[in-house]
């Protein structure tokens, strides 16, 4: 399959990460983009990262051979209610959203029988949001996570998979809906909520002239849009709460490690915690 | 008073450091060091980062009117107590250690009435440690505190924070052991506690596959030096386990919101979070 038309559904952040990742990858694909914020649309076209901007989804969908949806999940859901008429029979629709088992299931009992839709997670952002951040977001060397569903056409599969690698991410996961959500609870969600404890805890703000780095890097993602991570964290509620849990039971181990005085068992599991760090980042963690 | 002579009791990271700021500070000053590791005093001497390395102490001592202790808390107690009468009248003693409460009070207890001691803690450091990963520690724009003791003649407090001041630091605190320990338990230990707890409770090392930068932004310091930290959890830990109190109280309330499913309640949350977080960050920390 040549592709000459990909829409862009959303210019965000993420899409206009996307948007410039493809102009890259792709300089000889057509890239459209609609989003309801006319600023957005101009100055992707003033800076040629698109070629053409709508304000209305339904002008930019009928072309495109690839659709990349790059919607908050519940925008997403009414989007694709708004919208499953207009795609072309054959048309490859793909999504960016952070939580997969709601967005999957409800796209998944609604697809049309002609187009196919295989979900994905680029595992990269910012905490500043906005088609003008999108420039400072790189996806080179990122993490990617897809969730296929079992009527994905294998060559749909490979040129999704295709394009990701060529926007630049390197390391592609195939999973569940489930598996990620419990995946991304941990490493996304749950360090948002930490981040967010570690501020709300602390109200005096002359702190900072004690700190040294360590709560500058944990805090960092505190600047997060709120009314994003509240519909991430809602969405994706129960496997949030079990990976809480899971670390509150590590905390509390340590702090009775702490309180007893018995400095060879701390030290120890503080070993064993280096040890398990430093083995992942030989891994290659990026 | 005209410094001729600097000596740096340990030549680890930050004695490595602070070696290659003064050199840069003051290049007329001699830089005395004296480590049990013979191959960082001699990189240092091959480097021309100090001038004379010695392995015992009571050389170095002797012609300095500055002496930096670069040691670990419970090794700096030790130093003082074989080395107070080695140092020549009106030396000017500083220390970097990162608990103070026990420290300060340890040696000002055995202070010779003919010396001097401004306690002092660098808000800087690495999770790499050792002289050969000094270069890497740079103080520029970096907190310091001081802990000053009532008996500091006003000349050597002024002396010391030009020497902070000229190293790099941009902004130095002074304040109590107890304010520092408790400050520190906060931006330092207890975010090193809720890194190694993130790592402890999840041995599936496959996790960062799923990593997208926040994971690996707060655990990025758990690959901490376990003795070393264990240490300094225990030589602060009633301050250290107050802060994890304090931490898990908020935790909790997130926890609680996330579980009500009250979404406005938890936006209103975050958002507060978020402003928090952005004017502490316009404070211009470091």
């Amino acid at each position: 399959m040549t592709i000459k038309t990909i829409g862009i559904a959303g210019l965000g952040l993420m899409g206009g990460a996307v948007a410039m990742a493809l102009r890259r990858a792709y300089p000889d694909v057509r890239l459209l983009a609609c989003d309801i914020d006319e600023s957005a649309l101009a100055a992707a076209r003033a800076d040629a990262v698109i070629d053409e901007g709508f304000a209305d989804a339904k002008s930019m969908i009928p072309p495109c051979e690839v659709v990349f949806l790059c919607l908050n999940p519940s925008i997403i859901l009414r989007f694709m209610e708004e919208n499953m008429h207009v795609f072309a029979p054959e048309t490859l629709i793909t999504d960016l959203a952070g939580v997969k088992t709601t967005v999957v299931s409800f796209i998944e009992a609604n697809l049309r029988a002609d187009v196919d839709y295989v979900p994905g997670h680029p595992m990269t952002g910012s905490e500043k949001g906005g088609y003008f951040e999108a420039k400072k977001c790189d996806f080179t060397g990122k993490n990617y996570i897809l969730t296929p569903l079992k009527r994905n056409k294998p060559e749909n599969l490979a040129l999704i998979r295709e394009i990701v690698r060529k926007m630049g991410f390197s390391r592609i996961t195939e999973t569940t809906p489930a598996e990620h959500d419990s995946a991304v609870a941990f490493t996304s969600q749950l360090c948002h909520v930490i981040a967010a404890a570690l501020i709300d805890c602390e109200p005096d703000g002359a702190i900072i002239r004690f700190g040294g780095g360590s709560f500058e890097d944990l805090t960092r993602i505190a600047l997060f849009n709120a009314a994003q991570w509240t519909e991430l964290f809602a969405e994706n509620r129960e496997a949030l709460l079990k990976r809480i849990a899971q670390f509150e039971t590590s905390l509390d181990k340590l702090k009775a490690l702490i309180g007893s005085g018995d400095r060879n068992g701390l030290q120890s599991c503080l070993q064993t915690v280096r040890e398990r760090k430093e083995s992942s980042s030989k891994a290659g963690f990026c």
